[in-house]
């Protein structure tokens, strides 16, 4: 009976797919610990408002989902041979870092006052802290990838870092514009989302010194993976209950982002429904009753079930991508997480 | 004659060390030229507001120092024995690049609304699309510097990276804090400005495949140069006229940054001094009258003249870290140069 039995058996009912990342959690528990402490060991500054402020946010803690796909294709793909090699380890964190430094930033630019159901670090420490510090953990990012010395790997992780930068501007530019199409969508999700979910996945495959093939089928996994994670991110702000989300709901909403919700209810919308969506998305104009009103007309146009329905779409795109590789324990455990972010929070 | 003297008679004046940075600049146009394509070029985007952003701190221009910095010693090293190589030019644009993004940022955490005579970015485009483009053209640098594809490049300029930022969070973390010591101002000096300038010349022994000792040489003298040049920066600040400086007079008051004048000022106060320093740093209670009263106390204290002072030791030190190096017409003009950062703007 291998390690992955005995996990189902202690913690994971296996008929529940959802469980898919605590039993990847339990299967890579002692990887995730040396993750975390190589998180707070390289937080570490003699400035102390940088620890500080990365103590905060490591305490939030978060589900390290993404350093999690770093260390789980990592070990798929036969890393480590070694017992003490820790470069998966490693680039794991930074990971982790690059993800942190975006939270960090997004919060500044979307007011966010919650994450994670705690209050966001630019709420208990202010903007400028969070921007410096994001900076900071950017950099140390860039720094303990060159202490790997992978020259592919820092392509990967340099060029999605650009990418998710682009997908935030787009997003900006994009905001209160009810002519923003669903492929200008499409480009901002796989830009603030799955492209770090993909770097993180190629990146498991580069270490272990797989072919180019298995490098590719594992960003297609991440990049379909992350883009089903978002859908259901933009779903759940309008669809989840406040104490579950762990954010505030209403936020895209209230910020007029256009995600697919909201392109789906705006595509259906009769007249007396276009004309609210202008005035609270493209004017911006809302009262404390647009929410629910928002909501109402999405339940009645199906816009929540269609962005589930094509989250899943992309959730099977990403199970089928890993198809490629020999099935293994780990492979099923990495195909399951994709119903995980399906059935979150929810 | 040698190219130098040519551009001496043409737009120098010898006896001017101020002009020494409009003598490099001439020597290398050829090389500004090509950085200053690279910087247009790399700064593209299909997210259009990201080159709108750029073309805008673009076009406030700025004097290119660093990248010219980069260039310059690249050149004194030797660097490039080939016509066609143009590594200096790109990791000069990679350093500009790091440069603007602070400025980005910085300008975001300072709510500036003027830079280098100009509107800020920030002004001009929000916080938040300063932030992200900053984050882009940050993540840009870095993918530069893994086209270069060298690990000490990339080792230097990520730890310049990473240092900037901790100098940063030291500034934010000292602001209002009489306490400050001139140990702590100077590591937010060395942080937010010299770090910069130090990778900026010692990049230029890299490429040109220069022993360590030469690096070495090369990051003191950007060190001394950007220490010497924040020095002067920080005492403009309270003695440059508005339209010389380009940037609004009295800034670092306003923020109740602790900068050597005010360190200066702060030590030779006499109890009435005292208690208005307290309020206008301290508390950050200040009155429109209170930034002349300032500049009254640090002409009355010689807190200026003290700076300068200061800054000509640094620069000095500057021009000395370069006698290891054979003595030529780029070398001079790089001593020359610290001669630029005194008598600048004043």
């Amino acid at each position: 009976m291998g390690v992955g039995a005995t996990l189902r058996a202690d913690t994971v009912q296996a008929d529940e797919p959802v469980d898919a990342l605590a039993g990847l959690a339990t299967l890579l528990r002692q990887d995730m610990t040396a993750c975390n402490q190589a998180i707070v060991d390289r937080m570490d500054s003699p400035v102390e408002l940088i620890p500080q402020l990365g103590a905060h946010i490591v305490a939030a803690g978060g589900k390290r989902l993404r350093p999690l796909l770093t260390l789980a294709t990592a070990r798929m793909c036969g890393y480590p041979a070694a017992p003490a090699a820790l470069r998966h380890v490693n680039l794991a964190a930074c990971v982790e870092f690059i993800h942190t430094a975006t939270l960090l930033h997004d919060d500044v630019v979307d007011d966010s006052m919650l994450r994670r159901g705690l209050a966001s670090a630019n709420a208990v420490f202010g903007n400028k802290a969070s921007v410096l510090v994001g900076d900071f953990l950017f950099a140390r990012a860039f720094q303990l990838m060159v202490a790997d010395g992978s020259l592919p790997v820092l392509a990967i992780l340099s060029r999605a870092a650009a990418t998710i930068a682009e997908g935030e501007v787009l997003q900006l530019a994009t905001q209160n514009d009810l002519t923003t199409s669903e492929a200008q969508y499409l480009d901002v999700v796989m830009g603030k989302t799955a492209a770090l979910f993909a770097a993180a996945c190629q990146v498991g495959a580069v270490v272990a010194d797989r072919p180019e093939a298995e490098e590719k089928a594992l960003a297609e996994y991440g990049m379909k993976l992350g883009i089903a994670f978002q859908l259901v991110d933009d779903a759940l702000d309008y669809a989840a209950d406040q104490a579950t989300l762990g954010k505030t709901v209403g936020d895209d909403f209230r910020e007029g982002k256009l995600t697919l919700p909201v392109l789906v209810a705006y595509a259906a919308a009769d007249d007396v429904e276009r004309a609210f969506w202008h005035r609270t998305i493209a004017d911006g104009s809302q009262t404390d009753a647009d929410l629910d009103r928002a909501m109402a007309i999405m339940e009645r146009r199906g816009a929540i079930t269609a962005t589930f329905e094509r989250a899943r779409g992309y959730a099977r795109e990403a199970r089928e991508a890993l198809d490629v590789f020999p099935a293994s324990e780990i492979r099923t455990l990495l195909q399951d997480v994709t119903e995980y972010t399906i059935s979150r929070a929810y």
